[in-house]
């Protein structure tokens, strides 16, 4: 295994705690307990003041007082002794730390100024910690359960790091019911050290881990997210919900674990570009990630769907159908095959539908080995499969009519090759899933969940794990994102940003912000100031008829509404009136600039704005006027590599005007794409700017030219 | 109570069964035990031909040996033995029947056959029947259980009726375990006499319903459909699910029901107009169904939110704001109240936070309580109130540290006084829905259900329940939808198309098809055809330049591409130009237009088309070359009343296109409203018309005017 800085914390031979005593009904002794009933086999080292014996534990007096140097130090104490703790723990040379106490940054500005006194406390001594205020850690391959609930479940493959510390700990009975297990599971509470990123990166090394699910609140360092899920993604899932991003969300995560949250479609852009599959709702995070980690990798979108019932079966194709699965009616030769096991009213197309049977074994192994041999589906999902649960509802019934039998007779006289045939879907190594109504009170649910076959509660669920394995596929096979160095600075366009900074400007003029982007390689209209009405003209037939004639300067704003903006102008005239109408309203000062028009039906928007925590992010959207209505924009954190770029130009609903579309060829991807890029540089490279707002880009026949730019610098 | 056709088949007070033997495996059997052991108090007739007794009753060799008229029969029996057996019954006076029979019309054509026969025999006899291929009813006011799984629970308040006998039966364990409990429940199968929408009319009529949930893969009759739920949803709420909108969908359900589907967006557009919550998966349909049944009425869209725990508090938070409730920060004042009852560290905000805490009362009733007196607040959501779900978890971890005590001891130690908790809703009659990860295994999940209150197994979830009362709450208050009388039908345009028709037309041209608007007062660009250049000419002048010259003829495919439409023409000499070319491109033969240029930045599609068993459907959308590209359209089917109309215009995204945008004032929304309810009038009077398609509306001013129009007729 690669060294990765967590490994330790994740498995240390020996953890002190400080706050667990003899009253198990308090959070500390509850922690502690979880530690010594769970299976932990390493050493245990209470401290505590007064009492000699914890749990049965010899205790001692203080941190100074322990036997050895404990790899890991616990600490679920008043807010007020962490530091002097962590200090101790320095001082006898430990080097990770788990902060359960609470009462940081979450709290305020005083709050804020005691977590940065802990981690210089930590750092002093060299000492990574996860939290505070979080609830700790689970290690199920070493049963090393630190949180508030038990945990005695088997190890599992789902790796799990949270915002919330519920999510690894309350949740515990919730995902043993449904036969969900974690391989790792880490709550970072207010990562003053450790971070979620930390996390990431760390259970992406795991080998026990074969997919990551994320809950966040909010990133602080969203680069370095996006950095380390794209070295994850291309083989390994992560799958992740985000919930900061409307006000209310924001609000709350900001009390809870003072998180910096940040606006929806800027988190769902950096899951884009990162490959993280996004949902939401903690059980799909939860139940999909089972499904990722659990099963083969989809190698294609057709699914086959076999059940006992018509509704589900209908509900699960419709829902495959809505999320990009494809569920192909099946060949007559296999349709014939299958019709040799099913009752004469049953439908043999996909779904399959056997109708209300009782014979489970048709429905689990039998048709759905069939299908899979025929090779007509790259996946299934199988409904209604049931036995124990089923007869238990229906024995208080038959019992008479059966001569009084006893339940478990019942069951044994019924009981099926359950095991056997939930065994199918490992045996053919096929990616199978399953619909049930019954939970694990049914033999089959629990035959499948303890063979790590996923079960949905009910179809459309099934359906909708399915498909996030398809957006797997898709991640797996854009391959790796690379990125080129960035190119030189300009140094033309620092000049022209310090001196408009110089001269008070909190904008450059339209003329300069073209010149800029120009300067990046970004296909602008060509223009030129004009200084007389007779060089307007002659700059007009220069560029060739019609043009444009404008105010340029960075002051004056609405420049169509005030009449400073002459569009199409056909005539030499026409140009002459238009350079003097806009000196006599704007004033003599006022520059002009005369440009050649673009014609082109499709129009865009692209731009650029700096997010806390982010940096620079890029958007693309559809322009003129429906940017505003529509609203169809995309965002992407900057450096974007080529493929980012391109990915994100298809990624607004109004994608098809980028593609053939009434007699217009299609657009040149890789010019939008050199756009964006572009966009991102200017950025990164000139601090200086604060904002770019490019409205509209034209399609001119194929290739992308930005017509209207606005650049905001500071 | 009114009387309603179903309800005397849904109360019958004796059954004849025929199917039913002394085998409890066999599906007829297990039906017959159902209807014994559940608690139906009725008479209970068995017809079979060889036994003497059926389940301990006696058995009547055929169905003329009945000692009396049953009020209801039963058939669950093979195809062929349907028609001969319902006919004895009809014979014997039997009014009503059930039949669970399948291998009709779900089969293919000689199904189709066999199921009109069927339906000729009961006409014959005046029978009444649900099915075939269903599996029965449910009246959990009379204990009366006919399908297959026994029915345990105690009668509810939520009405279902189903095109899958699935949901009304191999659900049954499903509900009760998540506490929701049906009035009544009935299976239409192939609809053949009854169908969906008599049992939405029965269950609207019916008192013991308060809500009514519809699982649907296709509806026959759409216009009934929506006139019988306008009728409901105004006060009692309805909720469907619909799956036939795909293909995979599609070609499920013709195979399980034979139901005829239609496009998504169809039915999409049909429950909006009808007031019907669509979801999107049968839980939704369930839970938020509970929920709708059991919840007072939301007074307005304010959440407030309690929990124990941050991260479910911030994704209800997030949650709520997505789907349109707001999640407001409480007042100083509530604040100080609450804060004297939580932690130090906990938030008071909303959602109020109270971390890991394990007083049950405050989290459950005494905030709660508090909140809902303030008023800040329209509805609750609370998560995290547990009591014996968490104490059997850390039960085995706590055991010995209380002196090996019994788990019951434990679970005595702290128990709440848990009714009472979850009694507080009721108590307030404000609506309160709970989130908990724990099932019926906790006490506190278990009482709240026992008390008909919502239980959500994950945070979102509570939040999505919630956000459906909010759109009763619109529905409610959108209030009785009114239609005026269609208008007398245009003799004028009556002659246009019956003229088109004659001379072999498979469209209108474009004058003659605006002349068809203008005369049901649609708004059209003023025009004529031009009969030379001269007349062209002095047309233009008339109507003011610039106007569009255009080639009129319904023959003519592509007329912009080949040059045959003359736009912004400023000039005479343009107008004859165009005329010209036009004469000789398209042929001395062709008719020319002259019309009006209208001028507008917004564009609009609307139109007309038919569905086979919806009728006309008028479409609205965004218009001009976007139409295509963002498939931004909305349907809704005629007639339509002028609130229809209107909800129809903002049910697009670009919705904001019609307000106040960029200097322009909003469009007149009742003059929009007029065209599409006009749209529908001319469907509805004129048969002929197959199809509408106009694009693009401009918005002139606030006013629409209809610029291009195709009309097919057939």
């Amino acid at each position: 295994m690669k060294y990765n800085p967590l490994h330790q914390l994740m498995n240390p031979e020996s953890i002190a705690i400080v706050g667990a005593g003899n009253n198990p009904m308090k959070m500390g002794t509850m922690q502690a307990l979880s530690i010594l009933k769970d299976g932990y086999g390493g050493k245990f080292l209470p401290v505590h003041r007064k009492d000699k014996t914890v749990l049965g534990h010899t205790a001692y007096a203080s941190v100074l007082d322990l036997p050895e140097t404990p790899d890991l130090a616990m600490l679920v104490v008043p807010t007020d002794q962490v530091i002097p703790l962590l200090e101790e723990f320095g001082k006898i040379g430990t080097k990770h730390a788990v902060i359960i106490s609470a009462g940081f940054r979450e709290t305020g500005p005083e709050g804020e100024l005691l977590e940065e006194r802990l981690k210089e406390t930590a750092g002093k001594f060299g000492i990574r910690f996860l939290g505070p205020n979080c609830i700790g850690l689970l290690n199920s391959q070493l049963s090393l359960n630190m949180t508030v609930f038990s945990h005695t479940a088997p190890p599992g493959i789902l790796g799990m790091a949270s915002q919330s510390g519920t999510y690894v700990t309350q949740t515990f009975p919730y995902l043993k019911s449904r036969g969900i297990h974690f391989s790792k599971a880490i709550s970072v509470g207010n990562e003053a050290d450790i971070d979620i990123v930390d996390v990431l990166e760390y259970l992406g090394e795991d080998e026990e881990t074969r997919a990551i699910a994320l809950y966040i609140e909010g990133i602080s360092d969203g680069r370095r997210f996006i950095e380390t899920a794209q070295k994850i993604t291309p083989y390994k899932p992560v799958i992740a919900q985000y919930v900061g991003g409307s006000t209310a969300g924001a609000r709350a995560g900001a009390s809870h674990t003072g998180s910096m949250a940040g606006p929806d479609y800027l988190y769902d852009g950096a899951f884009k570009q990162a490959g993280i599959i996004r949902v939401h709702s903690v059980e799909e995070l939860y139940s999909h990630g089972w499904a990722l980690a659990t099963l083969p990798p989809l190698k294609g979108g057709r699914v086959g769907v076999v059940t006992n019932s018509g509704g589900p079966g209908t509900a699960i194709a419709h829902t495959c159908d809505v999320y990009g699965l494809e569920v192909p009616a099946f060949s007559e030769e296999l349709q014939q095959q299958i019709k040799t096991h099913i009752p004469a009213v049953a439908s043999s197309a996909n779904p399959v539908d056997l109708t209300f049977f009782l014979n489970s074994r048709v429905l689990s192994s039998l048709i759905p080995e069939l299908i899979i041999e025929s090779g007509e589906v790259d996946c299934l999902i199988i409904h209604g499969a049931m036995s124990s649960g089923m007869m238990k509802e229906v024995y208080p019934h038959v019992r008479e009519a059966l001569g009084n039998i006893a339940l478990d007779d019942l069951l044994a006289t019924f009981k099926q090759d359950i095991s056997t045939a939930a065994s199918m879907p490992g045996k053919n190594d096929f990616p199978v899933v399953i619909s049930s109504f019954f939970g694990r009170e049914d033999s089959f649910t629990a035959a499948y969940q303890d063979q790590n076959i996923p079960v949905f509660d009910s179809p459309e669920k099934a359906a909708r794990g399915m498909a996030s394995l398809l957006r797997h596929k898709e991640i797996r096979e854009r391959g790796k994102i690379t990125h080129l160095p960035l190119p030189v600075k300009s140094t033309e366009a620092e000049k022209i940003i310090s001196q408009a900074l110089q001269k008070g400007q909190k904008a450059l003029d339209e003329y300069s912000a073209k010149k800029i982007m120009a300067l990046y390689r970004i296909p602008v209209t060509s223009e030129k100031i004009a200084n007389s009405a007779d060089e307007a003209v002659e700059t007009a037939l220069l560029l060739g008829l019609p043009v444009a004639v404008k105010a340029c300067s960075p002051q004056i704003m609405h420049k169509t509404e005030r009449g400073l903006v002459h569009l199409n102008l056909k005539q030499t005239d026409e140009v002459r009136q238009a350079f003097n109408s806009i000196k006599e309203t704007a004033g003599e000062g006022t520059p002009v600039i005369v440009s050649e028009m673009v014609k082109g039906d499709r129009e865009f928007t692209a731009g650029m704005t700096r997010f806390p925590g982010f940096g620079p992010a890029v958007l693309f959207g559809l322009g003129g006027v429906f940017t505003e209505a529509l609203k169809d924009v995309t965002f992407r954190i900057a450096p974007l590599g080529l493929t980012e770029a391109q990915e994100m130009a298809f990624d607004i609903r109004a994608k098809k005007l980028l593609c053939e579309f009434r007699g217009m060829p299609a657009a040149d991807i890789s010019a939008i794409g050199e756009i964006l890029q572009a966009l991102g540089t200017i950025a990164l490279l000139h601090p200086q700017v604060a904002e770019i707002d490019i409205n509209p880009i034209i399609i001119r026949g194929n290739m992308p030219v930005v017509v209207d730019a606005l650049v905001v610098i500071e």
